[in-house]
């Protein structure tokens, strides 16, 4: 099972064994990478370990022998080149805390998640520096289009890794890249993680927009506004303007508003087709990171006084009961009358 | 029939008959314009007229009273307010030749055609300006996200009108805007015309990358690229980068890119099934305008300096018989490894 060119020596650590970083697990498993996915969930390692499987998150694929899983951070992280973070934005920190006994001080650390925490309102990579004792521009955020679906099938993929310091942006680059995930690197680690977590956002309002039955004209331009209130914010907290014209911003933003593939999108369109909000969350199953993240958005939108008025509208219908048509009809008329309205 | 707020002393003319032809002089009559529509189609007129049909380009919908049509040029131009010419980009300068007799000086001239006049490679609005014996600043683009389909269907739309004059912007934006069909202005007329006629060739692009069963994350990597390109060659041309970032850019090349309504995506979806060029074209039955853009483009590349990789390979595939895989596959593998390339 295990290809010849398995360099046993190489170890990359992948935490959580969702389906972004199982998939992200089999990247680096196909890069001749001995990858150890951890997980607190013993029946899911069992699974993985004796199944070559995860069931609930990657159905009817099976997972090559240089995965294996553990639920023990030590064995984990232990001798490991590289950690990837991939926990839900909630739990990052709770996973930070608990692998940072074991991190050793040469070991790689990527992440891979698209929201903010929301009680502080920090970005995934201040929450692991902090956790992590490390400095922040040691730490690499990896985002871009890049539906786990499709990674896992092996479809052509682009994505950006993105750090304060080029070097490390490198070595993510160098560890990932591959002929069908091709991996660019970027040094604007604030834009690169505002634009993957507000996408979320936006993705949320395309799909309702889609559910309430309006067209493509009408969600073409509602993704323009949405990329101009990314940027906006972005800029406001200090990105780079140009990282929203990329793969981290534009086109991550249409790959999640235009894909069946998003849970994000498929949360707005049964919110627009008239589910209630708890009825859609159980039935996604999944965390859906846009909902908790408009929260988390409105409040920055305030802090740095910024107008975000997608986030706003998504604000009032998720967490104040305003009627989806009401929102999208707003959004469509509010518009401004001079279309030029500068990203930064 | 006719609204009772119909004022038969404000008339405007739509040239020619054809799908955003017929969609935009809808919209003009439900703002209350009696409007009349040129067409060369003696046998288009009398349907129109007789039967209140233009079956061709809107099968199943009845036109309303207040909009007529004619084969006299003088009679189709004679008192209007406003001529909004939506010839293909290959009769523009014809169309605007057998018009500019019976165009009196006070008549606002609008422009709804996406792509550039072959031969000269010029923009419609310099076109009509030369045809005309009128000032360029004069002329008003209207582009964006707009699939004719659904503008016929009242559902929300929004467009831009841009004109060097931001007065003749301002006109055009009154007589055109309603409920459902937003307009804003912008007086970036360059950067409207190249997205527009640019986005066509992506919008093939992304066809082709569907037809040949590549997802979402690698279209969504082809549009990013694809705004890059259209942003080069615009910037080169002269326009303003941030109209790239607006609803005629990213807005305009999403609608196109992600929507089965566009002729231009079928095109490429078909190539990209291994459907010959000839069949293609004969089966899409319209125009394909951004099987022409595609070579004017090239060429414009080579005469700005511009690195437009999309444009290369659709040409290549279009006119030299490269396999669309190869193509796909060349774009792909061809980004470079660092993210940052600026849109100017």
């Amino acid at each position: 099972m295990i290809r010849e060119d398995v360099k046993r020596d190489r170890k990359a650590t992948v935490l959580v064994a969702g389906s972004w970083g199982t998939a992200l697990a089999l990247v680096l498993a196909s890069n001749g990478y001995f990858v150890t996915l951890w997980t607190r969930n013993a029946e899911q390692a069992a699974e993985i370990n004796e199944k070559h499987q995860n069931s609930r998150y990657l159905p009817g694929s099976e997972l090559p022998a240089n995965i294996v899983a553990t639920t023990n951070m030590q064995d984990a992280l232990d001798g490991a080149e590289l950690a990837l973070f991939v926990a839900p934005s909630a739990g990052m920190r709770l996973v930070a805390k608990a692998a940072s006994p074991y991190l050793a001080a040469e070991t790689l650390v990527v992440h891979a998640t698209k929201g903010f925490e929301a009680e502080t309102m920090k970005r995934m990579s201040i929450v692991l520096a902090e956790e992590l004792g490390r400095e922040p521009s040691s730490i690499v955020v990896l985002t871009g289009p890049s539906h786990a679906e499709e990674v896992i099938k092996k479809q052509p993929t682009t994505v950006v890794v993105a750090s304060e310091s080029l070097e490390a942006a490198e070595k993510a680059q160098d560890a990932l890249i591959n002929g069908d995930f091709r991996v660019y690197t970027n040094v604007d680690v604030i834009g690169a993680e505002v634009a993957g977590a507000i996408k979320n956002i936006i993705a949320l309002g395309a799909g309702l927009s889609d559910g309430l039955g309006f067209g493509d004209n009408a969600k073409a331009a509602l993704l323009t506004r949405g990329l101009a209130e990314i940027g906006r914010l972005g800029t406001a907290m200090g990105a780079n303007p140009m990282t929203f014209a990329g793969l981290a911003g534009v086109g991550d933003l249409v790959a999640t508003g235009t894909s069946k593939h998003s849970r994000n999108w498929r949360a707005g369109y049964m919110l627009g087709d008239g589910t209630p909000l708890e009825t859609v969350l159980e039935k996604i199953g999944m965390v859906v990171e846009g909902v908790r993240t408009t929260r988390t958005a409105y409040q920055l939108s305030k802090q740095f006084g910024v107008e975000m008025p997608i986030t706003r509208q998504l604000y009032e219908v998720l967490f104040e009961g305003k009627e989806p048509k009401a929102a999208v009809e707003h959004l469509m008329g509010r518009l401004k009358t001079h279309e030029m309205e500068p990203l930064g």
